[in-house]
């Protein structure tokens, strides 16, 4: 695995647990943890479990014993070892967002079909499509349980920037995050609506806002931790995106990515309406998934909450029995379960790289839609 | 109508508004309000739209030109008037609780049944029954929605005497109350219970309990708005009732009754579990009703919030459209739509006087038993 | 009172119930209903409890014993009925949508000005001010409790077009109804916005939408409960609305009013984000506002269900005891009573008809937006 | 590890992700699973990550490389493996409920008390104390937030035995499980009272109930996945407890424990209620805490929805961000943790043996009280 940060703890969680949890068809081992800083990485690599530790990425995925890349660096550098590990002819997951231009996830996607040919799978990182809800979710769209969809309500809302005085931390930064709330949670539920509704998104109409535009500069510390120093700069990343896309079934689906949200603290929700039913989920009741059914009695409709902890729902059975809570960590498990399998299975994983693509050329329409007066512009 | 405080506020707006809401069948005239001063009565007369007033209820009921008399006075005096009207020819609605004794209640319902033999209807105002949602539960039960009842849990939860320097107020001290949480809202979920299982509590066991035991006399003002005066009192009527019940179809039943449920306002709640199913209900949401059905798909059964605004539901064609939330008084309205419309037919409308006999008789049940340890007792 | 629709019944329940539970400084009677069909009239009269009947609302307006002429008919006959009956110096109340048009809704509000001068009072009916959470809410944001806005979100959602087979009732024609979701259920979202706030929209960008485009012919009845006929017609009002405001104040507004939200029956919703804290509401649970509070302890934040049922809240002194339910119809009630209090105190009551065209010129530019590919465009 | 059942695979959980997640004062190696069965012990140590397997617990007690013992096996062996490894300086966890008896449970609290002057801790498996909104109720009890308890109420509800024609397994069988619903969950919510109160159960009056009194007996297969045999047998467990407990601080508080709860799965819920405010949970929600505060402005009062996902909260800021959810197990890693904790700090960790007796000893007293017609009992 390359890299070592939150993403890191997280993806180490997924192969730790995997193999303890499913019968998977082929053993995991941590081999090798990647990083610059020789100390930080082998401490990461102590306490999550890693059997060995480097500090150059190009040779340890040139390593005949190494299987699997997992990258889970910053955006900018994802296209770069991901191109190189599936040309070594390594299996690759990489975190996302995928990329942070349309130019650098294409060069991967082209990668990976190449790759393809030979064998070789690769993924990318939504990992909130492995939430047992969201899973069914997808698996009752599919099953025609809410008829033709008519319109969806996407929105993904945190508040972590509602103080004004909040130092402009690197992720403030157009230079080094590449993007604000939009690449950030914005391609998780363009990803998502996507993904249970099996429709593209073909074009949109946005705005993107800078709510506070200037902030303190970070002083000492650093991330979101960093206390504030002498004098303002300003911040160059959007923190609240609200768009609305046209899907090439023809609905329309309302998006909103926020970092305002005041009180909201990761609440990534969908609701899909159609002519037969409504589907709902929150990422912030993550084991609950409600579904309306127009198809009964009228007296008796209502918004079912189905708690989806039962062995009949999308990987619940290998873990507790039912009513006992998954919390988020269980999506990095899965993730590592399924690319396991599909490796095993000469199979492709989803999310593909192509796939990847088409959620970052979303969020490029976004902008340029919203450079352009909001109006309506294709995503191509 | 007879009395005119709280509940005669409650009950004027169900005659007032019954005929406007509802085609009744006959036309409602609201004659005679009736109370011992004189010049309150006749102020609560002009701002609810009562024709007249008078100051002896002996009179009133002898009148030729009233049909309907209204006990809305506090319990100690129910049996006499009642029983009187019942007499003179009139039909009688008497609030809850019916009465402060097993005897006095047992005198009404005997004169309940020597004046049906002349076509005479009377009632008690166990108005609950007629919010729609618990109408709804009450017909899902008879329609076997849940299958065999396996296990009824029933609370009744305020928490308006939490802070214990509150005075002691008239409704504290047994000469005057009769009775404490137990009476007054222990009395609603028996009957709510034995309403919509169709089956009687046979048996129970039960603990009261005084939770403040002394609090300031009260000084200046009355009621529950007076304020504390000098030394302190006795509180004579218990705070908290836990029972449990044992249904003549051999089901339990946890109840409770509570002045002291912090933050739980009016929570009047009931769930009912069988083999089939479930269902529930919140006096705090009182528009909802949640069904668990146990028959469908695996997969998807949860509890299914029923919004009971649809014209399916019972009363509701007569109100708005569909999601337009009712409130606490349309139970009034309701009951007073019922009681003409059985005058009309005539047929005997619920609850009778027999069935609040029957809930007096739990209640004094509830405090045998608490006299005796909580040993379990027969109610009879 | 001119006009008997579904209106005609909410506003009659509030002309009754406002004296019967408020202290009023004027007695009101309910002198005359007028409609078109002589008949129809007299039975909605009688039931609703009015005295008189009409059929001509010209010679009402000039009877020198009516103070309030209240204006229930379908929208395209507001102005002139509202402009008349102020030019007779009758105090106006006006069913919202106020007009359907600009120029009819500004012609209105030059009446009232005028009027207003010679101390004749005018509203438009945006009841959903008058839930007691709505006005909380507003006086809570007014007294900075949530800070700085930064962002709100609005969502008015039904659910009654869904079935694509029900026929074309005349609400679905835009030469009857003038508009759709937009004009009948957009307006209430963007007052609300307007009121709770006290800044104005400047500027929107949006997308109308018929989902379903063409319906079967009506047969058989009228309106909502007609049955369909033979052929298929062309849907000409909108069925959905999405578009982003921005305030005077210059915090962003997402807006959707949609009649295909399955499951959703009158969910109108609205969270307002702030820097030091959030409050949110939804029309389907009406008694509660949820309330987010930043400046207490980190440990302790979350949103706090208050239930909007206490003594201390706005107009609910005069109802019943805590936790006791409102419903629908007492805004109606609130409304009736602010309208008579503002008129005894010479006051203007609020929503004036200057507001009303405000709403009208917002819904005006959500139009032309739509008509430009969604780029944004000023309200005038 | 002793044992391999269902709580073998969450104690794994425990001890795997413990050392990766927290930094703890010692490295842990998960040594030597231990069962009856070698070949099914060692399928279930390959997959959960145990080095060695053995079949024979008391000589793995005796090895001087093991200084943990965790005891998973069936509530009848849990006395003598406990003692021989306190015996033997093992430090030890032993699975509730503790033991079968009275008698065994105080024979392994008087082995864990000589064993501490030795500096051998023992800590019993109460893992939903270490729930991050568990421990901050208490912590929020202890702080006196909401001052003085009045009453308390705690359920625990599940529905796997709703079905009557489910099999007759061992669980049902008194020879075998020792106890129904009352030891197996009626036990947790005895023992989270007495933790989040700081107070133990003196008195209580109860009912046990079997609803479902003959099962078919069990065929093909076994454990709750068996499949129905011929003929029919006696259930010899209760499968609903309801019981009221006298708190030594002399609050009242009532019980409910059932399998009978249809479409509740895992609902162990608690409501303590005090003269300053209110703190309730829910395991089906188990991120949550619902605090009410009466101390603040009555107009703003109401459950507030704690997410408790901050790094503010208890053992929260070693896992992800805020609003990012924990699940079950994690509960069982904060175990593992503050064991291993307290070993190196030479501390004891709750709860001790002694709080095990105690609520092995109130499960008595219940059981002498439903004997005893529901009379009042000591607990002793």
């Amino acid at each position: 695995m390359i890299g070592y940060g939150f993403m890191g703890a997280a993806h180490s969680v997924g192969w730790r647990q995997a193999p303890a949890v499913f019968a998977l068809p082929d053993a995991v081992e941590m081999a090798v943890l990647v990083g610059r800083n020789a100390s930080a990485v082998a401490d990461a690599a102590a306490q999550w479990g890693w059997q060995e530790t480097a500090t150059d990425w190009r040779e340890v995925i040139e390593r005949d014993d190494i299987d699997i890349v997992d990258i889970v660096t910053p955006g900018d550098s994802h296209a770069e070892i991901a191109i190189a590990a599936l040309r070594a002819g390594k299996h690759v997951i990489v975190e996302k967002p995928m990329a942070n231009t349309v130019a650098e996830a294409e060069a991967m996607a082209a990668a990976a079909t190449e790759a393809r040919e030979r064998g070789i799978r690769s993924m990318v990182g939504f990992t909130y499509r492995r939430v047992p809800a969201v899973t069914l979710l997808r698996d009752l769209l599919a099953a025609g349980k809410v008829g033709t969809v008519q319109q969806i309500r996407a929105t993904y809302r945190q508040d972590w920037l509602v103080d004004p005085e909040m130092p402009l931390a690197w992720r403030l930064q157009k230079e080094h995050a590449g993007s604000g709330a939009l690449g950030d949670i914005g391609a998780h539920i363009i990803d998502m609506t996507q993904f249970v509704t099996g429709s593209d998104v073909e074009r949109v109409s946005g705005t993107v806002e800078t709510i506070v535009k200037r902030r303190p500069v970070q002083g000492a510390g650093s991330g979101l931790s960093g206390t504030a120093g002498e004098g303002y700069g300003d911040v160059t990343v959007d923190d609240l995106a609200i768009f609305t896309g046209r899907l090439d079934s023809g609905a329309l689906v309302s998006f909103e990515a926020s970092r305002f949200a005041t009180g909201r603290k990761n609440a990534l929700t969908i609701e899909v309406s159609g002519d037969r039913g409504a589907l709902r989920f929150d990422l912030e009741d993550l084991n609950v998934l409600h579904f309306y059914d127009r198809t009964v009695d009228p007296a008796l409709q209502g918004f079912t909450r189905i708690l989806v902890t039962e062995a009949e729902h999308p990987y619940v059975a290998a873990w507790w029995p039912a009513g006992h809570m998954l919390g988020y960590e269980h999506g990095f498990v899965h993730q590592a379960k399924d690319f396991i399998e599909a490796i095993a299975a000469g199979e492709d994983p989803h999310p593909s790289f192509e796939e990847g693509v088409r959620v970052q050329r979303v969020l490029d329409a976004v902008e340029r839609s919203a450079a352009a007066e909001s109006r309506w512009v294709g995503v191509h």
